[in-house]
């Protein structure tokens, strides 16, 4: 029943395995480039493996991914066709949401022109910001996190609608669905939350034509991206050429098509742009060591595994 | 059943009176400063008036502010003694929750830090940022507005407690009342809000003393202000020092001891403090004016008035 742990990236492994053996006691937990009994290996923890690091592992029951993305797995041609189990963490949603709630109200509360009033000393009182019922956010993907991202939204006083591959009902939210709805969302939206997996469908979604039908009537001061979801979701190139032309009046991207964002990227110095370096909402090993702990204590009593990916759909 | 319109400060008489004769159409509505019949005068809507203004008024019935806050009408020595009423509008309310939770999640993702990684195109995705349940938000003041930005807060995933004058019981937020709760509440709390109405007993309340008793050991960086009260509740000398000597790790203000914020304020341009232009929840004459009506239907049909200030308390 060991355990192989590969973490590449932004992560480390021997954290995880730190934190593995202190909720798996009397495992073996093996990591990639060590010798290790390739049919011992019953589990494997993963964040951005290189391609074919599980293949050839006959006793392979189950991979596991360290954050709320699956696509640095389901892109490996060479993936044994196992359980692939997503994180659903309580911690990483709040975090997410958060990060949503902060941006959302740094955008109404127009923060920015405040920072720059006090750097001119400049006392300027009036009454231009919109209240957040004004303003219409569209949160793009309604999985756990952007469900719970839209519920905050709504507690701040938003007018929050939601768009989803298939259709969702969510409280107070405005849902559209499919294809025939996105249109109609992005007419309504002002600030446009970017939540959505990575997958072939939506790779490259937020371009030139998503942008363009966002609201230009709103009352936000023109249209707002904010992308906490995947880089790979993000022609970055018709980001720019947006804020250029007047059809986004900021973008707030935690996310990039390369990362780290390389150092001669225009994105940096945009006057309009925020960048965050992917750090929205951080896998905790603390708290998703003990959720993969979970899933194996409950997969080897006999009960089925929970969070599963569905190939099929890429998440 | 005249209305005598005195709106000073960031108020303008014309916009009041406007939307006072579209709420309560064929009625007198005049101003200070013309020529009117004082006995005429039932009711009198003040902001920052000068003093004496409503004296010689012998038929006023009640005088309505056109703020949260009434210290301006109180510290008047020659106010009638008249039933004064305070503005409760879930509008302000709301601008308000939406001001104090954007700077708890700002202190919090550490978004000043970001920003100038951001300009030095630096990419560091450490996840030393806390969670918000690590952190704890104390708000002073648990009236209507304290009460309704705690519960946000809280929704965020904040650790809230609350301070007041006397007792109050708020679900899920840990409740300290008088001057023997004031300590044990400054050791439990990273970031202080501070939403207290202006009074003799708070007049200066935010000193060195207060600012001293903040938590030291906190996940938020050491300990932060929010007031969005009113400046004469703090001691911007004390502020000052205390960032100076690491007591105080940032301040947000959106009020001041004078305002506006004096040019040569040292307070413009430090590096930890955010100065906002007494914006945080502007009185909408929309929202307000329709609540004065209300309020005068109400009494006109023999019911109470509602938000009566207790002017032995000061609010």
């Amino acid at each position: 029943m060991t355990i192989l742990v590969v973490a590449r990236g932004n992560m480390d492994d021997a954290a995880w395995v730190e934190r593995l053996r202190h909720e798996l006691p009397g495992r073996e937990i093996v990591v990639q480039g060590e010798p290790f009994d390739r049919r011992a290996v019953h589990y494997a923890v993963a964040w951005k493996h290189p391609p074919g690091a599980f293949a050839g592992l006959p006793n392979l029951t189950a991979i596991f991914s360290l954050g709320a993305g699956v696509e640095h797995l389901l892109m490996d041609p060479r993936l044994p066709d196992v359980p692939v189990l997503r994180v659903v963490d309580g911690d990483l949603t709040a975090r997410m949401s958060e990060y949503v709630v902060l941006h959302a109200l740094r955008i109404l509360r127009q923060h920015e022109l405040l920072v720059r009033q006090q750097r001119e000393r400049i006392w300027l009182d009036d009454d231009r910001q919109p209240a957040a019922r004004d303003v219409r956010v569209g949160v793009m993907g309604l999985g756990v996190l952007g469900a719970d991202a839209a519920a905050k939204l709504r507690t701040m006083g938003f007018d929050v609608a939601g768009w989803s591959r298939t259709a969702k009902v969510l409280p107070g939210v405005a849902c559209f669905a499919g294809a025939e709805g996105l249109t109609p969302f992005l007419s309504r939206t002002d600030i446009l939350v970017c939540l959505l997996p990575l997958t072939p469908d939506t790779a490259g979604i937020i371009d030139r034509s998503l942008l363009g039908r966002l609201a230009k009537d709103g009352r936000a001061g023109g249209a707002h991206l904010v992308n906490a979801g995947r880089g790979g979701l993000q022609v970055e190139a018709d980001i720019l050429a947006a804020l250029e032309d007047g059809t986004l009046a900021s973008a707030t991207l935690d996310v990039f098509e390369t990362e780290p964002l390389p150092a001669d990227s225009p994105l940096w110095g945009h006057p309009r742009v925020t960048v965050t370096p992917h750090n929205a909402a951080m896998s905790s090993p603390h708290a998703i060591a003990g959720l993969i702990a979970r899933q194996i204590r409950r997969h080897e009593a006999g009960e089925p595994f929970e969070h599963l990916v569905d190939r099929s759909r890429g998440y």
